[in-house]
């Protein structure tokens, strides 16, 4: 089986865009526009949707979904790389981090402490 | 060491909202608003910078960076979790699909072609 | 009264760049990015609420969601006025486009038919 | 000549949404998520340029931009309306807010004092 780790994916993407010799394109500043952008067409699969229909999307939808989802993955890790900062690494800080922020006992079944997961 | 894969990240926070009753509020459309979100709050770090400077942040400026970029993760592994999307293995099939859409002796150097890694 | 127009918008913003020699800043690359974040904070301000409860926001809620109007307000005119577009116009023109695109008997009740208004 | 107001702007969407009986799908939450969509669209259009190039658009480059600013003033109008908010006049009222906030003398020339316009 294949390994799918993310430094594996950040390494296909340099290759990738090396190859392009795109790397002149690819600052910080533009990459995370570009994850700007990609992450809106991935909202735009839910915007008319109720919510509970967004829980609940038929088969072609969850194929746009998908692709979408792969989009907003491909340029967080390029632009992580880019920067040499490991994005799983960051996430399970800041889970540390709002582990204080939001306990458990308070936080519990409301919207108003939930500024992030 | 600790292993720090996706579904590891993707249990922890299932855990973490069910310990708050969060699930009610975690449907795929109101995870895809906070994804967007937290997106925008990784854009406006690099917004007045220029391109050259946001290749060389600063130490202080790096650390919100990897902040901002844990919590853009954070969302999108949530989401994916949430409708059963490997976000890995979507961005492995992306890329192969960019393959065929961008051919490198094509598309080298060119800024037209880059609507997609 | 005084008179509120766009026109007298863009006139202010100007000064107020000028003043503090801010049209280096401004171009309109930075420009669409500052209002990408101002429209994510708006975004911000609905993102647990249910869609009925978004319909009826108390008083406080309201005023910070006026202010987040204001800047989006506030980005759309600079952007427009660095490139000498009028934006009510190109909303008016868009509107032309759309009847066509959506007649009213046949995307009646439809959110398939909800790419524009 | 027409009068294009912000007013006979939101009058005109009223009536195209009720044509087509839209209105249970605009609840604010629905329509400020579309603003983010038509916002992104717009930086799209901006993503691999330099800021330079940004300033001086190509006209077919500038009649895109031209359309998606058009699309961002038609959401965000509405969703005013929706709300019984004059977007000019939360304009205005930020303004003055920032006058007392960045000081011209103290911001001069500086990105850092650069939250808001």
């Amino acid at each position: 089986m294949q390994d799918q780790s993310i430094s594996k994916l950040a390494d296909k993407l340099r290759e990738f865009a090396e190859e392009r010799d795109w790397g002149q394109f690819h600052s910080p500043k533009n990459l995370a526009m570009a994850l700007t952008v990609e992450t809106a067409e991935l909202l735009e699969e839910f915007q008319w949707l109720t919510e509970q229909h967004s829980r609940e999307p038929d088969q072609e939808h969850l194929e746009r979904i998908k692709e979408e989802i792969g989009d907003v993955m491909i340029y967080l890790v390029r632009l992580s790389d880019q920067l040499g900062i490991d994005p799983l690494m960051s996430a399970f800080k800041k889970i540390e981090k709002n582990r204080t922020k939001y306990p458990a006992d308070k936080a519990k079944g409301s919207a108003k402490k939930y500024n992030d997961l």
